[in-house]
């Protein structure tokens, strides 16, 4: 985790001052609930947090974790420190895992809520943008080549859709994730109570591990790891548009350029889609993690630890990274400066040939066979494009063309209107979020 | 896709000829559509199903394709061919796209429900192993150490869990992916109606992508081979726990060996978890698939072809790897080679160690501090267990431990059924289906 | 491995027949060194190669190995039905991994022989469009932005050089996987001699193994299939660089393009760069491999078995892939149809912004800082671009920078050629062979 | 990078005052360089450093950044506020990745350095314990199922072997990788001139990029990425070989265990292998890294920017987890408590079956057929492992083996001696380093 690629939030949620705190919350969770089941004294959890609570010394427990090598112990043993006798009563039947476990399951909520809030953040812009840009006609294109014209209206209204659809998957790891297990050392509630973990948990705001083993089962993480490098190639996707959009040659749109802002070193002309290209690379970072997060799942028996220092870095890295790529993407779609001027001329720069596929419709609707129809077509579409000439007329010129279109019907074919007349529908489909995600 | 990693059913899925045939019932059903909207003379499906249903030759539509190097042109070719005059109303308005991608979710979707199929043979076996092992008591270990008991019944109880949740992973993907397009070339319906798709693709099973370009989004794919990732690394992480129980020295577990099948051909007393180890390899190849089904996410503008290439191969591979390893995790558990009487000599390998945990809490309700309760019980342990001497013997000669727990007191922590009291709970609130998988 | 990306002398290579030959190639080496060494009757190879050589039937094999499921004694089994009594003594104090991996051994080196000769093709289309278009003068581009002048011959030379890199890496994979074993069931030689392997490998073109478990160790293999995803993201670079090129707004080369061949089945004017768009999907394809290979290296004490299914997948397709991958490069380079008219008006497109630097440094000179010049010519420079003015004419105009820099010296940064002054340099160097690849 | 996981010595390298300190190493040297060329003042270079040399601040240069954006700039701005009019000269005729690319050459080759020296820090230790066990006798083990005898020292070889295999890996990486540019915006050195980057690259210890783009080409950064995943993948194959010895049913060697040292806060009596599972762990997150390095190789024209971002990340971690992860990996094998007693109890485990295959062998040569005398060898070997019986015995008792093999011949494929007789000649190769690593 970078600060130039963080936002002080997610960097917060992953100090380590975050983390014992989280530790010490969940002990006193699961003692306040074996407090309510009579195995520990009342008040212990109360007077505990009084002289711990806000208290703990991140170096301090690094100083003895030196020696115990044990990071959970340190923990205990700190705590002790600090409250005393009654930190004797904390982590009674229960594993490190109870606590890492749950604690981490806690932090990855936190974390893909943050990551949630700045998807929606991305959702509203696209959805603005869309809305913006309804009518805004700009040329489709396949294979980078000029295709069919479509609207800069639904190719926001894609994004928003495909946003929708990650938001469904981050939802769905979400819940996976919010798990936490009070259940000892190899799941088997030996010293501890499957009502304490119950209660415990709840008040957390987790549910209880199905069945643990000494952790939670890895494959809820690597669900999440998942959703974030899926979400990371949707942000990815996104970025490439705007890259291409924003090439000399095409010039259709580009990143707003700051104040002060400079290019290059060396060319004062430039102003460069270093937003988008640099979330093309994090969208690879996020590919990188979801790898060795998948090999996590494997643990050997009721556990090994290896997946502990895949999670060390690759939890705050994937979801801060995550997160700082949503609210760059939500300020990129929102200050995307639009060239419409720039999209008309370059609807009009192959001299009407997008619009062959009418031009071959009509002429199967005469009768000819399609393959006919196409190589007709096909035939002036070329000689357009090589030599220059204007599409249309070369098709009036066509005996076999003209003999079976009068002017009008050809005029037809080559009605910008007419191509996108079911743009309004295609949006509206999109933004009224009642599809399935 | 070999014949040694997949079943016939997955070979027929993804021949030539079923994709061909595919191809024609979206075109027909399109057809079908056009007909009822008018667009198209009555009775012409009917008619092109008449002579060119069931008829296709695939080496045929290849040879075409060689000159014309487009595929779903020589397709059309070929039908021309068979069907005539009546061919000419086909696609229309249609881009190859509208084909392929409906195609391909049909297909995938066909998949899909095959593996679906083999997750519920490999539940159906988990659970009854479960039920079988509920009191059988083994060694749970962590770090492959002997940690605390656990039973069979828990074990197998918690892979139904974890493949409960690949159930739902699956299920959400196949939603994703049962999506089709007949949008034309760049998604706009400018020459073919919204009314067109939804019919078409309800009759082929589909949903319309929300916002298509000229392809369904990929995102919606990439959502599929993750799920079959994950879910091999569940089926993996099976596998290796039966290679753990199936070494020389642990032996616990075995696969069942075929009559006449040889271990090794060097070494004649060799019966080697192959089937086990066989799957950790096929998971390893399913996340090799996972990755580049990300890269195909971020296609340029309407679609470029990169993700084509892909497809052809992960497609048939992932999915036929995914149902072969279900299919043969299934069979490995359900003839999984019990040996309980080693389960029981391994847990007494240790000379009642893995007690250790309740000695020390024992302590620690006498008043002692956990960590000085922890150091007492470690000595004796670590004693016993580098000089061999018995645990329990050595506790009792411990003046601070004899001094705190009368000998009654510290029976019951080295009572075994105490330890298990709640794998009853544990396998019924997991078989039960009521947690959120 | 399908048809669409193999070519049929790899297919030939990966097939069960070429496998079992050259596994009877490698217990026919090993026996005639066994018979040197005097363990063996002296011509039995001879006489085994004299009845089965030439005549395994695979199909045979299988059929035995449905019942053994072993596949080595299913092979020696059938040996011994075509060769009789001789056969009892092949495979003497061997293991099966003797045989698979000195096989898989020799199969490698012959398809990464394949591969090498693919990458000399590209590299001489390489060289030879690099010759041609020494002063072919194109813009050059930064974040798809206009940078400064390049030439396609410098162009062509950079892939040139990064091949020759990627051919260092495969000879050093070829060089890695040129080994084989015969040293028994864990590699200690207990049954067989040092000296038999030596020269039964040696025979085959093989080292030895440094230290053998039962197998040759899969680090080497993996360097082979990272030595390939590399390969693959070059050739990528490659063709994203054509698939570029082609862009209708752009336009400066573009795939030949077939008699008959058909762009689209909806667009009779396209012309799309799907040979570029397919090499990109595979190398995705390619990096998918890389990742398993890296997870077959920790095997299990003296083995395990986990690398063998993923090798019977990975290495036919993902050796193929890459064969095919060139071919396809070097004919696409080859072919590469270029418009260097276009180039010229590309390069004018932005009315001289390009020379924006040597401007900048001209100011420079006459002593100005730095920023300060930076800024002078930034600001002449957004206005060219927004407002769409004359670069040269806006500076000329701003007194700031005609008090510094008389027209003469104005006129200087302006001039291409002095920008290409050192292309046949660059080119040279990289043609010569004379770097360290 | 976290502190948990790397060294002081590369947090150094990789710090942010380091890397400015780096890039003023760079402009200075092409500075200098340009004074002896004449473009420059003599001794601008010397009193720029006098002025700004271990002076810089990286916050005040963040600063900057916030406003331009951009990080050469900032820095080069820095560096007048420091140095004054003389920095003018700085930078001329350069571009932004002529100081980035090279500075990140220097710090890649720095850490490599670091690299290679913890790698030959793991060949001593492996070397070391190779020679103390040279006749340790251990089980071998294939598919975790004992299979015939080796010794330690062979084991601890050919980790030694596969080291030294990915020190030449790391070494050509190190050439690779030892690479800058100083050739202007898109490499053509239309403002500075070769000689210039010849003469500064090799004054920083650097050669020039055969053909620069803008920037060094992204492969020579993919083969270190990927070799460093390679080592992960070797060192984890070491780990889980501890992993595996330190078992509670295998016992044959352990981590060195602190004092002090807890190894679970709930079990008082486990000493767990986490060192190794640490290993295990971060041997995955550096295959994760090699992935996005590999996409990073198809940057677009004369270069983009989206492979910044990944390197500010995957740069520092890759080479510190590598480099923590040698020095714990030479740390474990120095530490490493063999438990040799263990060793020869579990060669004895299985009652004399890991000699089956001497014992076929002896059959053979008395003139039966191998899958014969492979079969009345399973006999006896499966009745001795399932009922338990002792292996010689049952052979002796077999008519078909006591009337072909005498007692004598029989003992003799039992001798552990002989199967071990070559680990002299198996080791001495290893370690000679004659062998083409």
């Amino acid at each position: 985790m970078i600060d130039r690629y963080s936002r002080k939030e997610l960097r917060a949620l992953w100090s380590d001052q975050r983390r014992y705190d989280t530790w010490l919350e969940v002990e006193l969770a699961a003692c306040t609930a074996m407090e309510r089941e009579g195995t520990v004294p009342a008040g212990t959890a109360a007077r505990v947090r009084e002289k711990a609570g806000g208290k703990l010394n991140p170096a301090r427990i690094l100083e003895i974790e030196e020696r115990t090598r044990h990071d959970v112990i340190a923990f205990l043993t700190h705590v002790e420190e600090l409250a005393g006798a009654d930190a004797r009563w904390l982590h009674l039947g229960m594993t490190s895992s109870d606590v890492l476990d749950s604690s981490l399951g806690i932090l990855l909520v936190a974390a893909t809520d943050e990551i949630l809030g700045g998807l929606d953040l991305l959702l509203a812009a696209l959805k603005k943008r869309a809305e913006e840009h309804r009518h805004t006609a700009m040329m489709g294109r396949s294979h980078g080549i000029h295709a069919e014209p479509v609207t800069l209206g639904i190719v926001f209204a894609g994004f928003y859709a495909e946003a929708r659809r990650n938001r469904r998957r981050l939802e769905a790891a979400r819940a996976a994730i919010a798990v936490g297990k009070i259940a000892g050392a190899v799941g088997t509630y030996a010293n501890v109570s499957p009502a304490v973990e119950k209660e415990a948990l709840a008040a957390l705001g987790l549910r209880a591990e199905t069945v643990s083993t000494q952790v939670v089962q890895r494959d809820r993480h690597a669900e999440l790891f998942g959703a974030l490098a899926l979400l990371g190639a949707s942000v990815e996707k996104l970025a490439i548009q705007v890259r291409h959009w924003q090439r000399t040659e095409v010039g259709e749109a580009e990143e707003a350029f700051g104040k002060g802002q400079k290019g290059s070193s060396a060319m004062p002309h430039k102003k460069n889609p270093i937003l988008s290209e640099n979330l093309t690379g994090l969208a690879r970072l996020l590919r990188g993690y979801a790898v060795p997060a998948l090999e996590n799942v494997a643990l050997w028996h009721e556990r090994d630890i290896s997946h502990s220092s895949v999670e060390r870095i690759a939890a705050p890295d994937a979801t801060s990274l995550a997160d700082f790529m949503l609210r760059r993407a939500a300020g990129l779609v929102d200050g995307l400066v639009v060239h419409s001027a720039r999209m008309q001329k370059n609807l009009q720069l192959t001299g009407g040939l997008i619009f062959s596929e009418g031009v071959m419709l009509a002429l199967v609707r005469t009768g000819l066979p399609r393959q006919t129809a196409y190589e007709i077509v096909q035939r002036s579409a070329l000689r357009a494009r090589d030599e220059g000439g204007d599409f249309k007329s070369l098709l009036s010129a066509d005996p076999e063309v003209s003999s079976r279109l009068p002017a009008g019907a050809l005029d037809g074919a080559f009605d910008l209107q007419h191509h996108l007349r079911h743009a309004d529908r295609i949006i509206d489909r999109a933004l009224s979020d009642e599809e399935l995600p």
